[in-house]
């Protein structure tokens, strides 16, 4: 808890610079969801920039939500860049089985460099770690629960951390797996909250080398604002209002009181 | 009444995924429209993906409100795949008419395959039905009732249902004509109200074959909510919130004491 | 002060089409912010239809928050169009100087047409007036009080209007100075608010033939509507819903009671 707590407070110090390559629809809500927690999101995607933009940034964050040929060039020039000059990246396979052309491309950047972090839902992780089931959408048909030997394989395998979340969130590095379980059902009747946990784990990886303890932290963040938020909240549109406010507003104490973590 | 609140509630049983090509503008706002009325939104617009998109969604929703070339490509892609395999499709003329590139590219979809449902404004319509006027933007510088009859002579030739949206809203199947009379003035002070009229009626032709019924539900969903919204709100901003709870509230019984429904 | 109010007034009136090409991440908040005020908004992109669009239009507002090739082309061509045509437009170098590629197209942008306005924060500004600063990002990591002397340098070169915006926002035309000093330190935790100045700031020029003028009540109202959203918020989700509302009941009347303008 003091970690989780230490990390937070770490972020709203240094307002470190989280690059974002992201889907159309989230930019607006992620970018918000960065200055909420503290941290300082940019978003630029154009292969004249690509480079500069990573070198000058704390983290990357690739989400690949409305995917275009030029996107995904610029999606694998930061991932390589990312990679040399040794900044971490976490990677969101939006959607990832829904075409083939998804999950080619999640298999291309992957391949090009491995993420320091896999965000996804169930089905997103299961499809990624090759075991044919079909998404529906960016929707998950499937809980995290089922997922979860999938993802530890994969883990292993790439080595790298996997996140699954759903009403259970699993942080997954190898054999070593911390749950939360925070957070609301309204949560999944708003849109890009899964892109949102992705982005403020690239907060946290920014400034917490331990990326196991940076993902844990991130997804605590997510749940019990969640929680804060849907406490006062009549449906999803005042949950969005208040989802930013408590990211504002959480503290220390707060997570300590709220968090349901697992180790 | 009963068959309106009967495709309600299929929608929030059934959640089909809707599959929209729109505007950069909108996209979360209809995303999140669509969450909140218990349906399942997917965007997606690369011409490598299209068709795998629109073969596992159960309707699909073409909105042009900013155009350029590739996406262009992706909806006439996405037209001739609904079409060819009987998914139920909507298109958005928006601003047709404010360049000739946005009245030639909304031709060419229509003549690429015949939309189950056109929506527009009443300016939007009556350029689209060739009858030369101006609009100014993305608004409507005229009324709905002026729009009418070039509705009913374009819905016949075309064979399929135009919806006029506008204080009050006309559904148009040939000689047939519904309307509803609900919303507030308030919903044109926030941008992408009527793209989330069209994306709901994308919701509701995914889950109601009688497409007539389908829009007349769609127009009624949008100005209950509209009306519940506007009785909580301060402004646009407020209005906004209000809007997506009111969404995710709406009943059938609320439905029943609200609507001014007219066949 | 009367002169703020009647132009807002005149806004309102009027309902200025204003032309925004400009960034996927604010394009719904601006588009938001505009109709709240009283403007109509139109956002296109596509070179295809950039000079119709220009030409129907009261003011252009180009805004390089997320660039690639094909939207560099179509700024440069409004921007052509808008001078040719005699259409206000004001410029936002968003990011100018965290990469070379931002750093060349802002200048290109300006040699091709030179904006009435141009409006950044202080590291902005500093790097278009050619001193060698970093940003960080979008953010300034700089006060606006040390980027004036360079600013005004650059008014007088370009003979144009540079407004600096930070807690006290400078407006400057060569050697006229004015300062707003309204505003909340929860516009930083906001993204957008920056983009949502620069389309007020269109709007105005719309309306205001005046530049100085116009952006002086753009960055009053700006900066009034904070002070209103921020004391009724708990945080930047409120603080959102609270700024749309605020533009929405502004007049004239409350202008004259919390303006902190120093000409």
């Amino acid at each position: 808890m003091n970690d989780i707590a230490k990390t937070l407070n770490n972020i709203r110090i240094k307002s470190p610079l989280v690059h974002n390559i992201t889907n159309y629809v989230v930019m607006n809500s992620t970018a918000n969801a960065l200055l909420a927690i503290g941290a300082s999101p940019v978003m630029a995607h154009a292969t004249e920039e690509t480079e500069d933009i990573v070198t000058i940034s704390s983290s990357l964050v690739i989400n690949m939500g409305t995917l275009s040929e030029k996107w995904v060039d610029s999606m694998l020039l930061a991932a390589k860049k990312a990679k040399e000059i040794h900044t971490p990246f976490v990677f969101d396979p939006v959607g990832v089985g829904a075409s083939k052309y998804r999950t080619e491309t999640a298999l291309k950047i992957i391949a090009t460099a491995t993420p320091n972090v896999i965000r996804g839902n169930a089905s997103e992780i299961m499809v990624l770690a090759q075991q044919a089931i079909s998404t529906k959408g960016v929707d998950s048909t499937m809980l995290a629960e089922d997922a979860v030997s999938g993802a530890i394989e994969f883990s292993k395998k790439l080595n790298t951390t996997v996140v699954v979340s759903g009403e259970v969130d699993y942080i997954i590095t190898g054999d070593k797996i911390s749950t939360i379980s925070n957070g609301s059902a309204l949560m999944s009747k708003v849109t890009g909250m899964g892109c949102s946990a992705t982005s403020i784990i690239g907060a946290c990886i920014a400034i917490e080398s331990d990326i196991h303890l940076a993902c844990t932290t991130a997804m605590a963040i997510m749940g019990i604002a969640g929680d804060m938020a849907a406490e006062l909240s009549k449906g999803p549109g005042s949950f969005q209002v208040n989802f930013l406010d408590s990211l504002h507003l959480l503290t220390g104490g707060i997570i300590k009181d709220k968090i349901k973590l697992n180790v």
